[in-house]
């Protein structure tokens, strides 16, 4: 029994303490916003289906012969496993939503509507509700029932034709992004229209799209659609206007310089004794070296071949130029800097990212209540809610 | 003129209208935060220093004249351009803070407590004020003040490590997700604590680091490290643990499927007539297909490779199987479903981005408030907020 464990129940103090959160998400996307509320103070009952509950529940890898996915997303909830087509479980659901904040979904859009709960059905018993709704491609338009996955998301949204090498193929992003920025704006989208309950009075419909969520980050790939009306070439590493800004390989592994003007090159080049670089006209200026970035790169990496990447960090460092290791996962949790941000939390004996919203004059704990077992709360719950 | 233009000025009413906000965001992470306020109606005061403003007014690519960059995440926002070491200056600017609900910096840490504008020296003044920092590493811990650029966190959170193709080399988004995503906790953390402050009548410090906004993306390759101590290998497009789930090559480009469990995968072998992989024990469950996917991928692609994209999506799409294009920014921002969900705005004359939060009871125009020129409402603003 951790430590984690034995405090089950007691939610933390947070700028959400006193928010009652009902959530249908089940997951990633939903789940991942949830998560975050019931970090911040939020009391989240999670509602799952018979009979095996939250499909992520047999999602590997396991710990313990639990789902870290699971127990990742759903730290700090209670559980109750209810039957939304059955009369007494749809009654214990409608006494939830009567007393409810918060109602969050991420069923395929019309779900909701067939089982007779949409936001304007909930509205009439609760106007105060904020109905949150976090979709593949949102509640509107041609593609709302569109099939989507954080891949397919990917893909549409043209994130992953933007990341990857020239010359090399598109590429997806190493972690479920589009479900998590989603998530993210989800949380966004329910603080907000909290907010505005505090002085309308009044509650909202909140519709979230991965699709939409993933579109509003592509920045540079979008400003060159923008600018000619055609998609960017891939770039690999490096940044798409500042040269030298990637990537570089020392002898033994790779790093990143970050050098975005004219005097920071001259303290790198004069560093490096390439002192003749800083005058020649292919390099001169940022335009110039981002023009012949190629040639720039094979020039410094001849020279970064010759001694380890921890070298060449305390060296470029010294010299007053950006420079930053590349860091394996297991590295980047393991940093000091990590732990005392709080960054890696645990729950349920299980190491987990920990929440990046920090607000002054609430605690931010590294230990967290773990996810609940399936109905693990079903029976208080059916006191506390049933007729 | 565009009607973008004429309407300069005029705010969207929005679940943040009467929010009053004093920027010192530059560049994208903070701006990016701010720009999502402003689109649902908060007024945004970006103060700029002398005498050339934000850094970003001069970054390429170029629309008319004005940098793209600097539009997209500054849209909606007021200008004017102070001196806060002028004493003259600093009067206006604190004038501006006793007024406001929410103030916000991206300096790294140390910047402001110099200047004499901390949030405990602002809070004295102002104790309902909301003040967000948004920074590399947050404002504690070694690395606080470490010089942080997108490409800095990407690399050192594990992002770029996780990202790619196994073989090959670390990858880096191709576009500026630590950035972004830290402007979007940002934006989150503020109306948690606006949330907040309606009810306890207290502001409080907002502290977001895009690092810790990254690491809480980090989802699949940390849980790979949490089960086993290390990061994970590189998976390139594909999915972690089901098959076929991946990018595969059609005759003229690539395409999505996302087969998440062995009935779709019956589906998709029989309308490809390859009915024998079904009780193949190479492929019959997800476990084996996950164990064989390369052996898998090249089954797929002999018979994927005799016909274009468009083919199998329609094909594989009728027989029941998750499937999609893979598409570039620019097909993904002419869509009919990014038209109907505002997801392409425009602003001053300029395509960008819309805004993901889309909120019940209040409009979500294609047309936005351009970006202002710098120091566009100085005298306005003097004359507002001078002594």
């Amino acid at each position: 029994m951790t430590t984690s464990q034995t405090v089950d129940g007691a939610r933390p103090r947070g700028p959400l303490s006193g928010v009652l959160v009902i959530d249908l998400t089940h997951v990633l996307n939903g789940p991942f916003g949830t998560a975050l509320m019931a970090d911040l103070g939020a009391r989240v009952i999670k509602i799952e289906p018979p009979v095996h509950g939250d499909d992520t529940r047999s999602n590997p890898p396991y710990v313990g012969g639990k789902s870290l996915y699971f127990a990742c997303v759903n730290r700090g909830k209670e559980s109750i496993v209810l039957d939304l087509k059955a009369e007494e479980d749809r009654a214990i659901f409608l006494s939830m939503v009567k007393q409810a904040d918060v109602l969050t979904e991420n069923f395929r859009p019309g779900v909701m509507d067939r089982l007779g709960f949409s936001y304007e059905e909930l509205a009439k018993i609760n106007p105060r509700l904020v109905y949150a709704s976090s979709s593949g491609f949102g509640h509107t338009g041609p593609l709302a029932t569109f099939p989507a996955y954080d891949t397919v998301i990917q893909a549409m949204s043209g994130l992953m034709d933007a990341t990857g090498f020239p010359g090399g193929p598109p590429t997806r992003v190493g972690t479920s992004i589009s479900d998590l920025c989603a998530g993210t704006f989800m949380y966004a989208g329910i603080t907000t229209a909290l907010f505005e309950r505090e002085r309308s009075g009044k509650g909202a419909h909140v519709d979230i799209a991965m699709f939409d969520s993933t579109l509003a980050f592509m920045e540079h790939p979008f400003m060159a659609y923008a600018a000619t009306g055609e998609g960017p070439e891939r770039i690999g590493n490096r940044h798409p206007s500042m040269a030298p800004f990637d990537v570089f390989q020392a002898k033994d592994k790779p790093f990143v310089i970050c050098c975005g003007n004219d005097h920071l090159f001259s303290l790198l080049a004069n560093m490096l004794g390439l002192h003749e670089l800083i005058d020649d006209p292919l390099f001169r200026t940022n335009d110039d070296r981002n023009r012949n970035e190629a040639a720039l790169k094979t020039r410094l990496e001849a020279i970064f071949a010759t001694q380890d990447a921890a070298h060449w960090l305390s060296a470029i460092h010294d010299a007053g130029v950006p420079v930053a290791p590349l860091l394996t996962v297991a590295e980047a949790a393991t940093l000091e800097q990590t732990k005392v941000r709080n960054m890696v939390v645990e729950a349920g004996g299980m190491k987990m990212p920990g929440n990046p919203i920090k607000i002054s004059g609430f605690p931010d704990s590294d230990r967290r209540t773990a996810a609940p077992d399936l109905d693990q709360h079903g029976a208080s719950l059916r006191a506390e809610f049933g007729s």
